[in-house]
């Protein structure tokens, strides 16, 4: 890890310069699966790791489908009263999961912690019937509250997490922001800190409606693709939702 | 009301022995539709209401489809954070609901008040599409806390609630005796102080398995009737699911 | 296999009795846990294999259940356009999968026929998205024409659907009268033909409002207790759905 | 109306050429109320009728937000059995209602008559709760055979589901190769023949992924926002799904 490293802004310029220009050829040269793998290639390249990654149109998709993957309809997802998933996404999480729990946790910055995560557990019992299990924990970065999980911080919920069998969520919809301000790797406030999955938000950087969803355990991926089909997510072009008015439109349109 | 009348929990043996005596002449007598009139009879006699009464399995079953019916998905429920609705029943409303949300409040002696459920509604914003709209407020009596809500108590929430344009629903697993605690009618702590909806609960009275929807205000009632068919709570021959083990058998097995 | 006999219907009874016994002693006498393994233990016996038993109240709770726990949100059922989970429990079946899509298919008296169900798969296209993809069979004995699979015929559906990787699922609303009419045992139209789970029917062959799911094959219980505890189908004081009036109200409602 | 006139692909093409330049100036000049205004009065113009439009980024995303409005959970939709929605969408209506049916029916060229859907109607029993209520009729435009319905038969169609209370869709994904093909007016095979709610397709005219919700009676709208947020498509920035890459871009991104 290189925590003196300045160059985590232009980190993730690099993704989306890459990802544009992988995207301009690809409207007439590449197939679905090519673009796929290219992107697959791209973001494994910027994450220092084998990922597999799928773009969606909007963070409330991208937060839904990839906790709906990770958590069964029985299941509990731990996260901050402030986050978005909480808030500002109409119960979206609910839906997608098909009735799952979001049990909500207060704390101080916008963060969850180890001890908090530990003490909404608590009351929990294990393969009781009547409370929705455990499933996954959803922190956001950077918080709802402007402020960013360090590195240590993230791999301390991340232990805890796993040590109760769940699986961990980030919303990264500002993670670019993040990345900035620690002056580190990508791979560090993800994988390397034990974030399974990731909302990789590229919207609110620019105008772009990009948002992806990234496994950095490709066991997770599950049956993903068919949710993403189910609920509508899956476009028939799919380039990243970038559009070049030049070559979207029919000759006959101009 | 009568704060001083100790009749109150014979109210509740009332109903269960003239349910009881309905049920044993209904199996050879009477079609559904006259039992359902004999049902909506009774419990309208014991509140003094005209009342539309439902009988389903478990008390879980009452509270899911009950607050399904009020919140549409997009809806949100205010709950104290250790209702049954929040702790142990797995999911149901958010299930039933097909995604509501259910926004927890913490509270004293297990007791919502109207000053906490306003402050819950307050980051939420009326008509957003991202919020979840405050649809309906559930309270339990006696709470999980072992406390009773008294009539002004549950008037002040009714008032605080309907200002919302909310719904109130009472989780009514105990109410046999909170209405001996207090020595009211029925009606006192359910429809004269606001209640929209009853779960009313008689399992925990006795080992029968048996709970009732129960709408002070008939037009709630809209597609109850499915919701219950198509959750697979409508029995074949509903009679306030008691059986008799004379009568139940064919006269093959005995 | 022994087709000549004609212990049948005895069969049949017999598990009804055995329960009956069971049940009467259980009240006060076992826990929840105990009379779950009394149960196991005798359809297990009646049956002769070690099967999984989960009593509901209805049959529309037994099918729902019992498919979509065998069927995933993006999962397809095939059965017969008149079959009960198609036509008569108003979308069950759709919503406890979570939106399942049901294949139905025609066929003479009512039946199933693997070619029928070859050319209903014809179209789907293995691994694609876009299709719902083949999970369960299911087929209702005795079907609602009133006639009956023989063990053959049960064979070689079964066959077909394991083939293609999917379940088989019976609906048993009416099984005890195919027993009889086949002079068979149990088994024989169950598990030894490749029966999966069942829906066991007790309703109609009395007033007695109950119904089991039955998984022949243990390994895929799965979820089945949370999705029972979050429809709303798991009762206080599950015993088998009986009720003796003598027992169960509290001493002062007699 | 005017059945020889050509100018019919020419007004999909002005559909799209206004959305085109609407979208443009938008970027920098325009709130979301706005475009969203202009975008109204852009359809009604070429609707010739007061429409409510809803871009949406996938036409399984159309259909289903479209036909969850007007069907509720214990509703059925009746359709081709070659329907896009039939077959190819994963069963994302069922997802979106909540469970309701699709009430397929077989039929000469792709489509539907009202006799056949008299015909799958017949047994089905009005108010009965075991049947999932008839709520919808969902034509293709054109068909999935390439066919084309004339306007006088969209009329009978519409008549014959009015009459039974139901709704009318059209999954237009290729409407414009039917404004073009039969010479019409955009209004007349939709609003003028009865059809209450269009998904509009721009997708299949060329690369863009592009579709639109148009509800031709505003009444029908209901919770349709709620609807489109909850499932994810709510796009932060949304202009039609069209980008310029010039604009879309931070600056540092180039």
């Amino acid at each position: 890890m290189n925590f003196t490293s300045d160059n985590c802004y232009g980190a993730a310029s690099e993704i989306f310069e890459a990802v544009l220009r992988a995207n301009q050829g690809a409207i007439r040269s590449y197939g679905d699966d090519e673009i796929t793998t290219r992107l697959n290639g791209l973001f494994s390249d910027v994450f220092e790791h084998d990922v597999a990654v799928f773009p969606v149109i909007s963070g409330t998709a991208a937060n839904a489908l990839a906790l709906s993957t990770i958590t069964s309809p029985h299941g509990a997802i731990v996260c901050h009263a402030q986050s978005h998933i909480a808030v500002d996404e109409c119960g979206a999480v609910e839906q997608f999961t098909h009735g799952a729990k979001l049990l909500t946790v207060d704390g101080a910055h916008g963060k969850l912690t180890p001890q908090a995560i530990e003490a909404r557990l608590a009351p929990i019992q294990k393969a009781l019937v009547h409370h929705a299990q455990p499933a996954a924990v959803s922190i956001t970065q950077a918080t709802e509250s402007g402020t960013t999980y360090r590195p240590e911080e993230v791999r301390a919920i991340s232990r805890a997490a796993h040590a109760h069998g769940m699986k961990v969520h980030m919303d990264g919809a500002r993670i670019a922001n993040s990345i900035a301000f620690l002056g580190c790797a990508p791979s560090d406030i993800t994988w390397r800190s034990g974030i399974d999955v990731l909302s990789f938000g590229a919207t609110k950087n620019g105008a772009l409606a990009a948002e992806a969803v990234i496994f950095f355990d490709k066991n997770l991926v599950g049956d993903f693709e068919y949710r993403r089909k189910k609920s509508g997510h899956l476009v028939s072009k799919m380039r990243f939702c970038r559009r070049n008015s030049k070559r979207i439109w029919p000759a006959s349109l101009g």
